[in-house]
């Protein structure tokens, strides 16, 4: 295993005039259905920690333990998302909590203020502090919570040696076909278990290739893709890379961004998964590169609005004038 | 001349738990007061743009023009500012352009969303938007204003061959000691011109060595950096890394962050002036290499609350748990 930074390779330009400004390294891994590495730039042994672009493996244990059996698209959207706490969201997570008789007072995300612009305005009239449900994870930890309460489990679900995150750990480290050499104390407190790059690829992969019938983790991998695509806008919301991109590719393909600027793709119908991280942790980079890897691929039009302003830019100022763009370089 | 990203070595690891999650690299030169290189990291010739980190040098005409002789401290350290767009920024450049006969119309810089909080939530409230004033480099408009009047120059003094950015660039390029090969468009709209890290290294490093009585470059350059230092709030805003250092330091050293991970020192006292870049354009980064720097040149105390916090975090999460920290390695 390999620190982030070691064998990292140039991916993403960022030019000013006629002259790179910026620079970002990274790895990208895309593996099969089977797990296995088909393409690779940078160090694939490179250890990351997935943060919430593993979102759809944590909501795993929800599903193959029965908890979730009734659970809507909607849900499995919100609980694989990191959204950005508009009204869409607060209201499907609060309905979510009440339906397991519970309430914003059981999550254990903590609070920040909402990503989105119009709810922190709504807020700001109403002389209100966002809650718990205005997290970007409010969705997971719900999920969460449901698994929670099915197990007969505590309160205090974030701790690593509660029943929920026991069982997280271990479907993490069976998909991505290694222990976990350790975990980080996410955002939102929940652990989150570093791993290979290969490793979480593999894990990409194995979602790509599952199928309907194909076993308990299985469909559980394909009702998550599927729900992920279906509801884009509960995954992130307006305007945000994940929306856009799952709505640009009519919701056949899911992806998810993580923080410190993880990125994955997961794509049945070409049987690929896609990870992505880049070293420095700026999200534009990841942004870049998910979208420049989905064209590639053929997945994603070169041409869609989204594909040419993740990829390419403009970069604008403010008075709206041209200053520079992106190249995404996958030499 | 290289590429930014040439020869940048690894200055700031990010730590999550207890394993390295993401790595910024970057370039550092530290000059005398005669502007030559007494110290680096990485490679001195990296081709940057300076951005928001040369206000003060794009002041200078301001004041060797003889336009700014009457210019209170305050002024002149809104010239140099990168400011949040608070009440007392706004009602600042406001007075100034009053005082010029001038309104916010007459400003080129654009509008953007106030970097405060307070501000924001204030725009939000009262329904309205920003105006120009806002923008965070109204300040350095305000001194273009200054200088194209005395100039009986026309309106449009953003654009390169206005007698406002040619006087700019002529005097950048004198204290520089080097053509600029180039300009790209600030997201103010103002020309900013490339230059070697080490050749603007020897600007700071001049400025810190000018001395009262020196001549007309050097009484300005003295101005300058005593305004920062004076008025430090008026630099950034409240809790911003600019305005903190600088009220940490006793207003001794003047320090300026540029976008794209740009920072800059100038410490009369020692005769040093710093500059450097992260090559990936990340601010958090370029905070701590600066704090650290300071540090180690023995200006700040490493115990004061900014140095810790910039050098150190805690990075801490939703619930105030602590998630992980910065290493600056300046081996």
């Amino acid at each position: 295993m390999t620190e982030v930074n070691e064998g990292a390779v140039d991916l993403v330009e960022v030019i000013r005039g006629d002259r790179v400004e910026s620079v970002h390294r990274g790895h990208i891994v895309v593996c099969d259905g089977a797990g296995e590495i088909v393409e690779a730039w940078g160090d694939p042994s490179a250890v990351i920690y997935p943060r919430s672009a593993c979102k759809m493996v944590q909501a795993l244990p929800l599903l193959e333990s029965g908890a979730g059996a009734h659970l809507t698209s909607a849900q499995l959207a919100l609980a694989s998302a990191s959204h950005e706490g508009a009204a869409v969201h607060v209201a499907g997570v609060n309905a979510w909590l009440r339906d397991l008789a519970m309430s914003e007072q059981n999550l254990r995300c903590g609070t920040h203020m909402p990503y989105s612009d119009d709810a922190r305005a709504d807020l700001i009239r109403a002389g209100d502090r966002p809650c718990q449900l205005h997290n970007n994870c409010s969705g997971k930890h719900a999920g969460f919570l449901a698994l929670s309460k099915h197990l007969g489990a505590g309160p205090e679900y974030v701790e690593p040696d509660h029943p929920v995150q026991l069982a997280v750990r271990r479907t993490f480290e069976e998909v991505t076909g290694m222990d976990s050499p350790g975990y980080g104390i996410d955002g939102c407190s929940a652990p989150n278990f570093a791993t290979r790059l290969d490793a979480f690829g593999r894990a990409m992969g194995l979602f790509a290739g599952a199928r309907d019938g194909g076993g308990l983790r299985q469909d559980a991998m394909v009702r998550l893709t599927r729900a992920m695509g279906a509801e884009p806008m509960l995954v992130a919301g307006e305007g945000r890379a994940c929306t856009d991109l799952m709505h640009a590719m009519g919701g056949r393909v899911a992806v998810k961004t993580g923080a410190e600027a993880v990125f994955i793709a997961i794509i049945p119908e070409l049987n690929r998964g896609i990870a992505l991280k880049i070293v420095d942790g700026t999200t534009r980079a990841a942004e870049a590169v998910i979208a420049a890897m989905l064209v590639r691929l053929g997945v994603l039009d070169a041409g869609a609005p989204v594909a040419k302003r993740l990829t390419h830019g403009p970069i604008t100022n403010c008075r709206d004038k041209v200053t520079g763009h992106y190249n995404v370089r996958l030499r």
